[in-house]
């Protein structure tokens, strides 16, 4: 293709395309005109537009964790990129590769300090693993397939490429072929033996986090597990976690500190494959913030860009359990049919009964869904996203992402109202591409965490000022004419039946629909 | 105060009060509920809850243009404080004083690098004049009162304090009294004489900004050109405009770059006082950046941070205008009314015949608004506020922060569809406080302005996903049911007759109210 004269927007649209990517989540600008009019004539990138770039970023996570490879996204200047920053952050955390390019003005304009001048390196920097300013349309196409390989560094991440409007403008772009997709790293051999042998009862624990929560991952683990005797446990938050029926059931460390410091009490030994030491989200006055047992023995065998397949495969050697029966394997089942009103407890079973084999779970539901896994674990074979960088406002983008990664399979969101909020405009984009998406918004009508957070730093009792502060009703959000507004389906229900007569005709449809669950 | 025990963010609320904030735009989190139990016992701030943080910032941004005076936010650590980036960009290019309050993890906690640990200061820089990390309670009343004297160097700055939750919660807070604010600078007193001579006749232009263009400014620029007989203009976007029947007029340089170069063509002289030498919005192929005709004498008389009204009134005396009568008074006068279907021109007559004495007018109007200047000059008198960064979304936020800042005023604001839904959260917050604001939301379902830029950048004939890329109207956006959803009443307009009964309702009502205006 380098033979023929092109500027360097089209050769950047070539040689994203050469790299493997396909889709672009969108919301350009005047500097980024070059690259709408290539995605234009340039077959092989669907191109999906977001009225705010905090939904673009953050479907391009959502697309990551399904499709394990990275999209890229269209941003405009420094402005456009900060609106996205937080789903970024959010991205960042969970491993997602993302290659954002953002539009800058042309070198002459920006020593002019125009209304848009910004510092986009300085704004990119603190979300992204590499930046990259390209200097001119020759060096464009090369720079995107480095961008894309930096991305594809497991487990992911965030390569951000800044090109100036006269790049893209300029003739002389040259379409860069495919790089080679950098290999994992190897896990820690020289801890393989001690971490076998750490491994000896019920004190001990593996805890797991990234690709070792794979269902073929898993299975080791629950080889391992039923084997040595050992615990497993994943991270509170997870990119993605395979589970259900047949599948190797695994628990998460608590988010509530003091259960959390509960749950993790009995154990001397700690293995940790891809997974951080667990740590509380916050520091609160007077609590520890490692939340093992003082003297713990903490092991790093991989950590989250090791091959942890490879890891978790000698693991299972190393403790002879290759050959054992993996323990921990959920049989099929599912709560009994809860009638009346909603509660929480009833709410999770008529949850657990409606999610279909293969869904994607996008869970945001902060404090309504904390009792949502042992419900759940013994439904259909499905896959749970979590919000792992604590900026909320990640479920309803990242469930756009997750529906055009895998349009065969079912998408559920559940989101609590307020994070819903931060970027309710995807619901607009789920409209405008058709997908296969269920949200359902948990109307507890205030920021209930934070009335929790407000006794747990202290405040023992807060006046009517505080909780008004972190209080959502004064006016109601009416989240079905909201959904309708820009396109989306959408009841409410307040009772076990009428939840699950709406989730039935959610996901009957083959379009976006919305559910407000009152509770 | 200082001998009452208090912890730190007790502190922080005393000293910010003791230096004259008394509103805080505020989306919370764990690591600030210090500062919300503190904001609920101590009397003196208003908090006013955002959906988003974007909403917050640009509030802060509207309330300084109106009340020439910094309020505060309080903002959820990096991805708090990024989500309200994009509007702070809006409110660093407008001049608007602005406190953030970001909380940040004790340092223990930051160690650990938790989900939502970032790097606060690398996100705050690239949009701050002044960042500061407080490193215990005693120092955090101390370091609030510098950041409002911060914000408040003229014409006003972006000062964002970042405070760990340990300095929030620990007991030792120090209140701090006012500081002394900070003066502006002095005019270049050495150009005076030179920029006097250069203004005498009609090749002679004074390009005016900032306060310079309020209304005793203005009268004063007025007597300026009725005496030399130069021509007076402001910048295309400014912070706060004083205009109406009344008032000295003063145009705009163009937004399209052919116009303004043409506007501009005829000035040998240019004297500056607090507007910068005139440059397009954009850099486009094969187009000059810089607006001014070739070989223009440019004289800075004063930037935006100069006494304006000093340099002003010696420019009076020094081209000896002080007894003329000023130039371009506006005398009252509205367009006949309009009527039938409206077009931009009808629109335009419809809402110069609406706006009352003492309105505060928001535009956000990007393409449809260009023309409403001129026919809306003879209305009573009024402020208008731009846009001054480029980043979209900061007109709704802004009318909240105007409205609060002049609650005796009426608030309109004027936005494109396509802006209004970056930060269409802002509803709900006009809703909770029962705000003052009639929103006309012009519903040409697409991004105008960039199918007209696509031209712009040399794209002739962008193709049908160029154009669906830049197009609304897959599904329409139905914001009188979004604005119901949130509490604000609303209806629809599309013709005369309609819109002149939707703009009565709207302004004769006490609370928001939202119109979609279909064009």
């Amino acid at each position: 293709m380098n033979d023929t004269q092109m500027n360097g927007a089209e050769s950047l649209v070539h040689s994203l395309i050469a790299n493997g990517i396909e889709v672009c989540f969108t919301n350009p600008g005047t500097s980024e005109m070059h690259f709408v009019a290539a995605l234009d004539h340039i077959a092989g990138m669907r191109s999906v537009l977001a009225l705010q770039e905090g939904v673009a970023t953050g479907a391009a996570d959502g697309y990551y964790r399904m499709a394990r490879k990275p999209a890229s996204t269209l941003l405009h200047l420094g402005p456009g990129l900060a609106n996205g920053l937080s789903n970024l952050h959010n991205a960042k955390k969970a491993g997602s590769g993302i290659v954002n390019i953002v539009g800058e003005h042309a070198p002459s304009h920006i020593a002019l300090d125009a209304p848009l001048t910004s510092d986009i390196a300085g704004i990119a920097r603190p979300v992204s693993h590499w930046v990259h300013n390209s200097p001119s349309a020759a060096t464009v196409g090369e720079d995107a397939a480095k961008a894309v390989q930096a991305a594809m560094v497991a487990p992911g991440q965030i390569a951000t490429l800044i090109l100036p409007s006269d790049t893209a403008w300029t003739e002389g772009g040259i379409v860069h072929d495919a790089l080679e997709p950098p290999a994992p790293t190897d896990f820690d051999q020289s801890v393989l033996e001690k971490a076998a042998e750490a491994l000896d009862g019920p004190s001990s624990l593996l805890l797991l986090g990234g690709e070792a929560l794979s269902e073929a991952n898993l299975e080791m683990a629950g080889r391992i597990a039923a084997r040595t005797g050992c615990k497993i446990l994943s991270e509170w938050s997870n990119a993605r976690l395979e589970r259900g029926a047949g599948r190797v059931e695994i628990g998460r460390v608590p988010y509530p500190i003091d259960i959390a410091l509960k749950v993790l009490e009995p154990f001397d030994r700690i293995v940790l494959l891809g997974a951080r030491a667990p740590i509380g989200f916050f520091a609160y006055p007077g609590k520890p913030a490692v939340l093992t047992r003082e003297g713990a023995e903490i092991l790093t065998l991989a950590d989250a860009g090791a091959d942890l397949g490879a890891a978790l495969h000698a693991l299972t050697t190393a403790t002879g359990a290759s050959d054992t029966a993996p323990a921990h394997v959920v049989a099929p089942g599912l709560p009994d049919r809860p009638s009346g009103p909603l509660d929480l407890d009833r709410l999770a079973q008529v949850i657990a009964r409606a999610i279909p084999e293969d869904a994607i779970v996008v869970d945001e539901s902060v404090t309504t869904g904390r009792a949502f896994f042992p419900v759940t674990k013994g439904a259909p074979k499905h896959t749970w996203l979590n919000n792992c960088g604590g900026s909320i406002g990640y479920s309803l983008p990242a469930a756009i992402g997750a529906a055009i990664a895998c349009p065969d399979r079912k998408v559920m969101t559940l989101t609590g109202d307020g994070s819903a909020m931060y970027t309710i405009q995807a619901l607009w984009t789920m409209a405008r591409e058709n997908l296969d998406v269920t949200v359902l918004i948990f109307a507890n009508r205030r920021y209930k965490i934070l009335q929790g957070e407000l006794t747990n730093v202290g405040v023992g009792n807060p006046g009517p000022r505080a909780i008004d502060m972190l209080s959502l009703d004064r006016p109601d959000l009416q989240f079905v004419s909201m959904a309708r507004s820009m396109g989306v389906e959408a009841c409410e229900a307040s009772t076990c039946e009428e939840l699950e007569t709406a989730m039935e005709d959610g996901l009957a449809s083959s379009g976006p629909y919305l559910i407000q669950v009152n509770i």
